[in-house]
């Protein structure tokens, strides 16, 4: 007998038929003696439904109404999980964030969870009772709604279990598991059994969708074993859990790219202190994250500038440029967002050299140039032009030994 | 300047025209230097698609998973009024209902308002905040999510009135406001402008759907003006008070219908102590509410007695009452839900005489049978198969010299 978490997201409860399967699926592993507590998303559609709403009314709508709007689609899911679980005959409650003491901060549409008094949740577990958790909310010291950000279930989850100590937490969604590379455009990718916090949390921020990035950053800070896995069958997915000796020998666990960024590059900025600070604090003032920065240095006291922002900030971040070029002296400002950024992920790099050497010398062989590079303990990344991301992914995925046997 | 709740229902939000509508009125209102609060209703047509939603996966769904399934609705109509009254430049912040503090006994899908603590409503009022409030619902004291049955937003805009001590209610409808009798049926009907809370009372229960029942009750008891008017002009409604002298001079208010109950007789009933108790207790055990009995003696100690109950429960009823008649030795079961009652209501009733003969002799006059009778302080009505009720109540109106000239 253990105490599970497990959460679905609204592809699995997109209709009365689909919770109808999450149902026998949480009934099931309930009648093994486990104890269950379910987080689970709006129903597919919902959300983005509600916010086409509030959108026909203002392009700017408040974000805590937005809050009160979009988190009744979980109240919707939860109950109707509850009223299909009782027809089965089984014990089964629905909790709201604010019910299940999910405290967050105020910072409406992307709060962050600041404590979990699950006390609601224990008692209804100490009496056999399914716990149904309206995932992605919680509420402020306030008492007001908040969100966690888009897949915030996947964080509302994690942070349940941590609270309950939970022996492990399942997340179902609409893939087997963590990739190599992305299938869909690496047909040799293959599952990974068990991926490191570390790695994942490498992997998510690099535009792998599958576990909101939060989620990890929880599970590894509470030590919560999470288990990613398909909703439409029975398989073993991917363990992501605290790196172990095995680990290690491999050097590259993964491949990862992603299309969602562009960059702008400042010509000839007089090289001077400050200037860096000058060009970057108001794209940082219009709340514009900036991934990666280079900075090149020209003869006669001048510097070239890049950058790289996410491509629905780029028009606004070109603009903002234009504005800080002229107020500088810089020569021009140049935007490209046909780019893209392949990366090769694993912690056996801390163990291993060359791995860097290798993926420029397997780019090079296939006339790919790079145009930015950044790297961290366990990742390297380089920006290519678009239009070469698949054909890097696979040469990268064959070049660090992960093609399916 | 006044502090002014209106409630507006599902009708009056029931797109996002009509919201911007409604916020267009609240504005004006607010405009004038009126302290706003506004409880509102789930968009027309909601609250049934997501029962039916419920409905589907079983006939029986859970009652609290009802609640938490049909708030979802007021939760949307709020939130989108915000943001439109936002979008218009005016200061407003939606409230649910265990924001509102409004707290209730726990019989969910149709609680009681125990108590409302509207602290945070008046924060919001103090600094000159519109306060948009989630109508229906409210929390039991374990703050699990309670709805205060069909038509009770009304109750929580009273209740609210009464909680700040409003100057005054305005509840929004789809009528002008509290006609002499159904304009439908009767073509010379007019609008009271005033009528007293007891009337309110007998005409609510009697099948004017205008305003739920328990919200004139709690008018009543906190002394709240109710003011009865349409979503679609500007025109004074009705206004719901204490009655006074002038309301005495009038003999009879209105003349009210109601098609919606059947009655059931037991006939050559042994004659003795306790049988009416064996009779009707089955029926209250099953839930079903009985408004009229009478009980006529027969020759040779037996005795007839009939009731009457809601349409919705007559077969039911029909199905207890067969095996008590079994039980006690009663001749026969008759069911006949071809019946209406219609009534006359007046606070005048009070200080006048004859009014139950003049409604007699008129519905006499016009060849209709009365088939049962019953009567209080300030209301007479009479049960008559149901073919004559537009005749009875048009003629009825004309007697008692209601008819608009």
């Amino acid at each position: 007998m253990a105490l599970i978490v497990q959460k679905f997201g609204g592809t699995s409860v997109g209709d009365l038929d689909k919770i109808r399967n999450v149902a026998e699926r949480i009934a099931r592993t309930y009648d093994q003696g486990n104890d269950m507590v379910v987080v689970l998303s709006a129903m597919s559609g919902e959300t983005d439904k509600l916010l086409g709403l509030a959108g026909k009314i203002t392009g700017f709508p408040d974000k805590r109404e937005i809050d009160v709007l979009i988190t009744t689609g979980e109240q919707v899911s939860i109950s109707l999980m509850v009223i299909t679980l009782q027809s089965m005959g089984y014990k089964a409650c629905s909790i709201l964030g604010h019910q299940a003491g999910i405290l967050t901060d105020s910072s409406f549409t992307r709060a962050r969870i600041l404590d979990i008094k699950a006390t609601r949740i224990k008692e209804l577990l100490a009496e056999k009772t399914i716990v149904i958790v309206a995932g992605f909310q919680g509420a402020d010291k306030k008492g007001d709604i908040t969100t966690l950000g888009r897949g915030g279930s996947d964080t509302s989850a994690v942070a349940v279990a941590a609270a309950l100590k939970a022996d492990k937490c399942e997340i179902f969604t609409d893939v087997d598991g963590i990739y190599t590379a992305d299938p869909n455009i690496c047909s040799k990718a293959s599952k990974l059994d068990r991926i490191s916090y570390d790695e994942m949390l490498e992997m998510a921020s690099l535009g792998a969708k599958v576990l909101q990035i939060r989620s990890v950053e929880f599970a590894k800070k509470y030590n919560v074993p999470v288990h990613v896995r398909s909703s439409f069958n029975e398989e073993e997915g991917t363990m992501v859990v605290y790196e172990d000796a095995n680990m290690e020998k491999v050097v590259v666990s993964g491949v990862t790219h992603n299309k969602n960024e562009a960059r702008i590059t400042l010509s000839k900025v007089p090289d001077r202190p400050g200037i860096a600070k000058q060009i970057l604090e108001p794209i940082a003032n219009a709340r514009i994250g900036v991934d990666m920065i280079i900075q090149n240095t020209r003869a006669g006291n001048m510097t070239d500038l890049t950058f790289t922002v996410p491509k629905p900030d780029f028009e606004a971040a070109l603009e903002i440029e234009r504005k800080v070029a002229e107020k500088i002296g810089a020569e021009e400002v140049i935007g490209d967002s046909n780019i893209a950024k392949v990366s090769v992920v694993g912690v056996g790099m801390r163990s291993h050299s060359g791995v860097a050497s290798k993926m420029f010398s397997t780019l090079a062989a296939e006339n790919i140039n790079i145009l930015m590079i950044s790297t961290s303990e366990i990742r390297i990344s380089c920006v290519i032009e678009e239009k070469y991301t698949e054909l890097a992914v696979r040469a990268l995925h064959t070049a660090f030994g992960l093609d399916a046997s």
